[in-house]
């Protein structure tokens, strides 16, 4: 037995566009991040891939992907499934600033460690800050599981329990996964799958509306490690605009 | 304890706009519909409704209602939950054919009875017409409840089980439900909720767009009997164009 999981990062959303740190902020598409995920939709209906079950972070720009993408795929009548545990990073107090303005502000080195540190979170956010989500009806039921920020291994840390209790059930019935989520749970995912160095992980740029296809054995290893790319010359291309991204 | 429940037909299809018989053929929404979905999701945001979870069918034209409307609400990251059992009446035989050319074929009376007689459906569709779901795969567990063609007491017999073990939990569990559904599933509940005769129920318009809001008691029972439109000017007005359809 295969299974299949499609891993999909969002498209351009309008902070992105704009060069804002966004973490749990929920900016939506701009129109060239909704074209991306029609793109992404068709290149999974070309490659004859079916999901039979959505999962997406509680994020309008994963949320509104999944929905255009699996209409393009004509898959948008499978069952849905949604975790804030697939959120994007909580970039604590960066939320809603300037990425160039702060790697000005504060230099390179502290900059590329907030970004890029595996275990360093960016300052706490306050619930009074207008970008925190202190009091957002969505994460009710967190308690004291919300976070102010995080840094990459704090998001697999709340990632894990999701993908044992919710995805790998899904995986082992022999259902086909889309993930719909963001460059960081995806991140997460990928060490988890391909088990790549706390030092390695921090470096990979996973590129937005590019379906990533893994092929799992019966130990939910990779047969292809680091999955394939339907469509893998635009995905490199667009990787590379990721790891640029702030300069 | 009072329990909110919000009813949503799918607005304008692309089929609705050719005046063609759709049931369970999976059309698009026109741009028409879409603006209509943007409309209903206002209305509901405006209004302070916060739905919890969401039902939908599984036909396009319902989740892209549902997920416009609640995208506009902001409330796109509530669960979701489908169900063929909320999916518009199968039309038979009628699938893809034109409701004028219909009503000139077989006369006014034909043309009423398999329109708007609860109980005599129109002859069943071959499972070789290019419009039959015949091995659609979302169906695929159906098995022999899959039919051929209904009348709305065959909808509402599938309804019902639905309504029961899956709608009724939410609303007891406090739950704001919001159903995005079609003309004839949306009679079931209606029918249901305000015990409408079977010789009314064929007669009930319910408008595209338009949120209809049932306040329940303690014992499912409707506060208001009918209803409530959140802007029922504009209801009074579409229900009465939709009475037109066909001429």
């Amino acid at each position: 037995m295969t299974y299949t999981l499609v891993l999909l990062r969002h498209g351009e959303s309008d902070w992105n566009a704009k060069n804002l740190f966004t973490g749990w902020v929920d900016v939506d598409l701009t129109d060239k991040g909704r074209e991306e995920a029609r793109r992404g939709g068709e290149l999974i209906k070309e490659a004859g891939l079916t999901p039979d079950v959505v999962h997406t972070s509680l994020l309008r720009r994963a949320i509104s992907t999944a929905n255009i993408a699996l209409d393009k795929a004509d898959r948008h009548w499978i069952p849905v499934k949604r975790s804030w545990r697939l959120n994007e990073r909580h970039y604590g107090d960066l939320q809603g600033k300037d990425k160039k303005e702060t790697l000005e502000q504060y230099g390179e080195e502290q900059f590329m460690t907030w970004r890029r540190s595996y275990d360093t979170p960016p300052p706490p956010i306050s619930p009074d800050n207008q970008w925190s989500q202190a009091g957002d009806p969505r994460y009710a039921d967190l308690g004291d599981q919300m976070p102010a920020t995080e840094c990459l291994k704090d998001v697999i840390e709340r990632f894990l329990p999701y993908w044992q209790s919710e995805i790998v059930p899904d995986l082992q019935a022999g259902k086909t996964v889309l993930v719909a989520a963001h460059g960081n749970s995806l991140r997460a995912m990928v060490k988890h799958l391909d088990g790549v160095s706390d030092d390695d992980i921090v470096g990979l740029n996973i590129p937005t509306g590019m379906p990533l296809v893994y092929r799992l054995d019966d130990n939910l290893t990779p047969t292809v490690k680091g999955g394939e790319y339907l469509d893998p010359e635009a995905a490199k291309a667009a990787a590379e605009a990721v790891a640029k991204q702030g300069r």
